[in-house]
């Protein structure tokens, strides 16, 4: 099967690639003049999509990154239209320190995945990042197999900006991906904390990488992270360290027993591989798959995909107020000196977050 | 010294117990009209506070507590005159599944740190009690000798209510205290999660006492808590538990090292205790008071109390934004609707939440 990027261009589909000029134009006109990618209609953005189309998709994955409000407009409604077509996949969550290995285990995962039929998304959060300076998956060629894979589409984080803002594009990402037939979904993330949660709220199952090593190098964890975890595998276990792997495991072992049982009723599970050799891989898509068959028996899977999307409702109008509120040019000047009273010690945190709320509400 | 509650009434201050009926009223109207306390003005409660006048103090807790708009207003005053004389005390939050000992280890702390010299607050934070039902710390009995300690003060929790709302009500609380002269403070709570966090971000210290027992009785702490604490206390380390007590404190001590260091560079410590056989409390107290000298000479101690205040400022506001959208009545009904749209897949989260935010502000 060839590339599908590869190909999209001859299948009289509505791609322009560009306006031709003619020839009486000043010239340096022309130069300023680069040659657009034709606006789809909504339509036309649905039924490409819905066909596997992955300039479409593409396309329409910029869309929803783009902060031009007409964009958003038509983003909005292709969202809309794809909504009844998603939902039918796994979302796996990914996640480790810089170092852990991430991108050479997505890579072997996902080959491994794709050998077991179906078709790839992988995705990224990454609220620190900037394009120009390569955020997480910015660059493809990380993933060697993967990112020349026929059945794999890898996108990018969306540059840098608010993490709601960026979590959101990338949830609506995946309602357009799975339209487009991908049933597996992977969203990567850096080990920094609260990414961690945006992606926890996305996904069906949290697996987090870690480094064999000492008891010191175990400790790049962010708090709360290992709880989120619904399978913990321990990477570079090869050569001489496999031993060292195998400890950490039972360390990492000893530490979930004493957490309570998640909600799921899963007993999450660790497990040692290594990427680069591509070794315990399938050990690890046996659990992953175990996971599934164990939460879509007993009701956990819908249960936890409702949750999240009124999690996400919620979430979306609790940003909104807040910034309504922090973005006030009247509140601005004012929470700068009540914070200084508060640190001063001349009032109370309530007393002033009663002045700004007056004022906000013009009472 | 006697016990301030017993002798306040002779003082000579202006607590009047009810007004004389004269004889010639309707009886059964008299019936009707109870002795009423006599309102004190905001200056002679906060002489009367900073006196250290229990009466007073507790009057003017009774007044935070008070759902009344005008009692509000005389305790915002109060608190916001007393705040010269707060803030010089040690605040320890202790938390705790049900029947960890609670209770007896802090009659038996309180006592161990009064000998120490100094006076002793005893709050809690149980958003789930309601007066009638034995809050935490409602039965005061339960902490027999700290009870009818002189220079002891215990309070309940604050009547059932939004957990926001009665942990401000604690936090006030502490203001009074402190200006009251009361230079320890100890905040109970139950093992509940969200609780522990209220109480979490208003003390300097958080201790969390577990039992011994079996893997399967550790996993009684709740999702995050272990990673507050700053000394983690196993009780009932006493006759045939002290192995079982001493290889729990070892599993703690291994999951804590999972953890990366915390904030204030402090490492907690894991220490076997009896609140019972009275056994152990000298060397948990000496931990505690390690950790003051720590975080006092590194500036972590103000540092942290800054934080706090900030973050009580932010709290208040972001709360009362999202009450004031979900009790509007028009979003109330609205609500309902939107998220059964979007359970059913009908709509995304984030249009739900557009079309909400929309109606609130009348776009």
């Amino acid at each position: 099967m060839e590339h599908p990027e590869n190909n999209e261009i001859y299948k009289g589909l509505t791609v322009n690639k560009g306006i031709a000029q003619p020839s009486t134009v000043n010239p340096y006109l022309s130069l300023r003049k680069k040659p657009r990618r034709r606006q789809y209609s909504v339509g036309e953005y649905v039924e490409g999509i819905v066909k596997g189309d992955i300039t479409i998709l593409s396309q329409a994955v910029t869309l929803i990154e783009s902060l031009k409000p007409e964009h958003q407009v038509i983003a909005q409604e292709v969202i809309e239209k794809c909504l009844p077509y998603s939902g039918n996949s796994v979302r796996i969550g990914i996640s480790g320190v810089p170092g852990a290995g991430k991108s050479t285990s997505i890579d072997v995962f996902g080959l491994h995945v794709l050998e077991r039929g179906g078709k790839l998304a992988v995705l990224a959060i990454d609220p620190s990042s900037e394009r120009s300076k390569g955020s997480i998956l910015g660059d493809k060629t990380r993933m060697e197999k993967l990112s020349v894979h026929p059945d794999a589409f890898i996108r990018p984080s969306p540059a840098a900006g608010s993490l709601g803002g960026v979590a959101r594009k990338t949830r609506e990402t995946i309602i357009l991906c799975e339209a487009a037939g991908f049933d597996k979904i992977f969203v990567e993330t850096v080990g920094v904390g609260q990414s961690e949660t945006a992606v926890h709220s996305m996904v069906d199952f949290f697996l987090l990488i870690q480094l064999a090593g000492t008891g010191d190098e175990l400790q790049g964890i962010k708090r709360g992270i290992m709880e989120m975890a619904d399978g913990i595998i321990i990477n570079k276990a090869d050569g001489n360290n496999i031993e060292k792997a195998k400890l950490a495991a039972s360390h990492f072992r000893n530490a979930l027993h004493l957490f309570p049982a998640s909600e799921s009723g899963w007993i999450p599970e660790v497990l040692t591989y290594s990427g680069f050799y591509n070794i315990g891989v399938k050990e690890i898509w046996d659990m992953v798959y175990r996971y599934f068959d164990f939460v879509k028996a007993n009701g956990y899977f819908t249960h936890r995909r409702n949750e999240q999307a009124k999690y996400w409702m919620y979430e979306t109008i609790n940003e909104h107020l807040k910034d309504s509120f922090y973005h006030n040019p009247e509140i601005e000047g004012l929470l700068v000196k009540e914070e200084q009273q508060v640190l001063g010690g001349h009032t109370t945190s309530f007393a002033a977050a009663k002045k700004l709320l007056d004022t906000y509400f013009h009472r």
